[in-house]
């Protein structure tokens, strides 16, 4: 094999998810796109709004000179300026222009972090379950991803982070609303959170960062509370896309936001502007970063997934399905009845419907359904749902 | 410190071009603008060709929805039949959308070709002067750069390579038209380099892929001819970006291109599809992606570079500055006077002219102008130049 090994031992470890996946595209073929209910993806079917659709057409017609040059690797220094400025709005926090790093997405943001963070060694922290590229990320780096486990209600487990707890412990990465489970933490565990990182950084000896990946923070139901980790916890780093609140995932467009009063603020931040050069990023892309700069105050399309869930999560439960109630993002993370996930999703196929097995999360004997599809989508998958829990038990 | 300690070094290690850069910008702040002569960065003057912003404002109110969705990690298909379509009118060989994968620039191409092709340890081969950020990204994967030094006229010493050659090898990677030289490999060249390549990888047992980085293909002076290194060898990687052709560097939109009869071409083409991904890219910019789908055969501004390169050429060479005359992309590499670049350079200042020393190139004697500025800013540099030769011996 000309390829590198270790890319092609990464590639074969997922070959049972692309194989999912190629099963699911041939079930589409056989039965037609639209008979065929896919949950797997995050891929939101809901369009950009209007004011992304107005501020693109108009920047798009901008000629001023310069406006596709190459920038500070961090990004066009206005646009920070104006996302400094939303987030000292939203958090009191004294953010300026010299603390956020433009980035080719949140996945990019990650990395551009990870890369400024790690040595060779290093662990990072995260809840299971936990979106599964933070695994590879951290190998990235030559570092391991740690996850700790949670209770019932994927809450945090506060005694089980404490015993994973390393000398080697760089950061924790949380992501809160959360993907796969849709659950939001609320000020309560995030002062608790803060507390135990808090502690446990004076006893190894170094700050952990804690890394707060929220690109679903807009995405969220009853008018639940979403608190700023970096009100709490000085040494927190936040990390964004437009992605989800924008429906513009292909566009690759997000932020870094790293605390003023954090630990080596300004190092970190010279370190960030470097390692987005030196992965490859350079920078995020020009126009992009000057349509989002205008659309912080901008809302998700809150309606559109609520009625999406209160379509889903009660007809689900009622069929016998057991789910921890999502209160944002657009996932249901049931449990798997009979508790193989992967042998119950892929009963689903029988059904038309795909799933992804609780195994890619971190998590075995549940599976994730991505419901930001098309309503009626949803209302005629229901029944095979009824019919693959009533069938397989 | 509580950021990495790799990348705490390679910042100080980098941090004289930093140096550089910051008394560059105190000079202009003192003198104005205009009144500095800026020849340090690739950051081309030139705007983007009206084809350009026409195809940006027709695709940027397009409203068909999906336009700025999640897409294959390789990119959208259509656009990747598009480039393979260009690229078979070009090579005659037979590439098809499988081979292509869209990147964040040449950049992001790079990263995620040798993300695919490396293990740690791995050797990567260039000739020197090479683009700096070669080192980086070699080291990104665990890997080395290993310099190869050139003839007199920065051609390729085909003695030198052999001697360079081990079993660890796995890539080499060329840049012609060169950054910082201007270079371009002729047809015998090319030949020459794929025999030995050829010869070299089957004394080592196994293919040492040569990658072609090219983002300069378009930028050459008197009709001279850049052939396409994978015509003369199969294992050939083609490289490239709109940063400079296009002038749109901030947008970072570029490609890769796997020869069809390279060796585990398939492989090759299904782990850069992975790297992609797991690099945290995910995908190049979707709206970029369509517009330089059909900009694939628009020239670049080859007049106004040439018209640049007649203005500062033949005067500087008038002065005795001893340069190979640049046959393309928009660099002068220059002897420093002396033999010590960096004490060249300082001397420059003095002039109010700011270059880069050859050093950054991994090419000591020598510095780099990048004359991708204004006709004006040339002609008003010129005195400078004369009296800095003159003052210096």
């Amino acid at each position: 094999m000309a390829i590198s090994t270790k890319i092609s031992k990464a590639m074969e470890a997922s070959s049972w998810i692309r194989k999912m996946f190629e099963e699911g595209a041939m079930l589409k073929k056989q039965k037609g796109e639209e008979n065929v209910y896919d949950f797997t993806l995050g891929n939101p079917i809901t369009e950009p709004p209007e004011s992304f659709k107005r501020r693109l057409k108009v920047l798009a017609a901008d000629d001023t000179p310069g406006s596709h040059a190459y920038m500070p690797n961090s990004g066009i220094p206005w646009v920070r300026e104006k996302i400094a400025a939303y987030l000292t709005r939203q958090t009191g926090i004294a953010y300026t222009a010299n603390q956020i790093v433009m980035t080719v997405g949140a996945a990019g943001g990650l990395n551009v972090i990870l890369k400024a963070l790690m040595d060779t060694g290093d662990e990072i922290l995260t809840f299971a379950p936990f979106f599964v590229e933070y695994r590879v990320y951290a190998d990235n780096f030559g570092g391991t991803l740690k996850p700790v486990p949670t209770t019932d209600a994927f809450l945090p487990d506060l005694d089980m982070l404490k015993a994973a707890i390393t000398e080697k412990t760089k950061a924790m990465i949380i992501n809160s609303p959360n993907n796969p489970t849709g659950v939001i933490y609320s000020e309560e565990t995030i002062k608790a959170l803060a507390e135990t990182l808090h502690q446990a950084s004076e006893e190894i000896g170094h700050p952990i960062y804690l890394i707060s990946d929220e690109p679903y923070r807009k995405i969220v139901f009853e008018n639940t509370k979403v608190p700023y980790p970096s009100v709490y916890y000085e040494d927190t780093i936040l990390i964004t896309s437009h992605s989800k609140d924008l429906s513009i995932p292909g566009e690759r467009i997000g932020y870094i936001a790293i605390h003023p009063e954090s630990t080596d603020a300004q190092a970190l931040s010279t370190a960030a502007n470097f390692t987005n050069r030196i992965l490859g990023y350079v920078n995020a892309p020009a126009l992009m970063q000057r349509v989002v700069a205008e659309l912080q105050d901008e809302p998700a399309d809150v309606a559109g997934y609520h009625k999406k869930r209160d379509l889903f999560y009660p007809a689900l439960v009622s069929f016998g399905y057991e789910i921890v109630k999502p209160m944002g993002a657009f996932y249901l993370f049931p449990k798997a009845p009979g508790g193989d996930d992967v042998a119950f999703v892929n009963h689903l196929k029988k059904f038309d419907i795909l799933a992804v097995p609780g195994s890619g999360f971190g998590t075995p004997g549940y599976f994730r359904l991505a419901y930001c599809v098309k309503d009626s989508a949803i209302e005629r998958s229901l029944d095979g749902f009824k019919r693959a829990i009533e069938s397989f038990s």
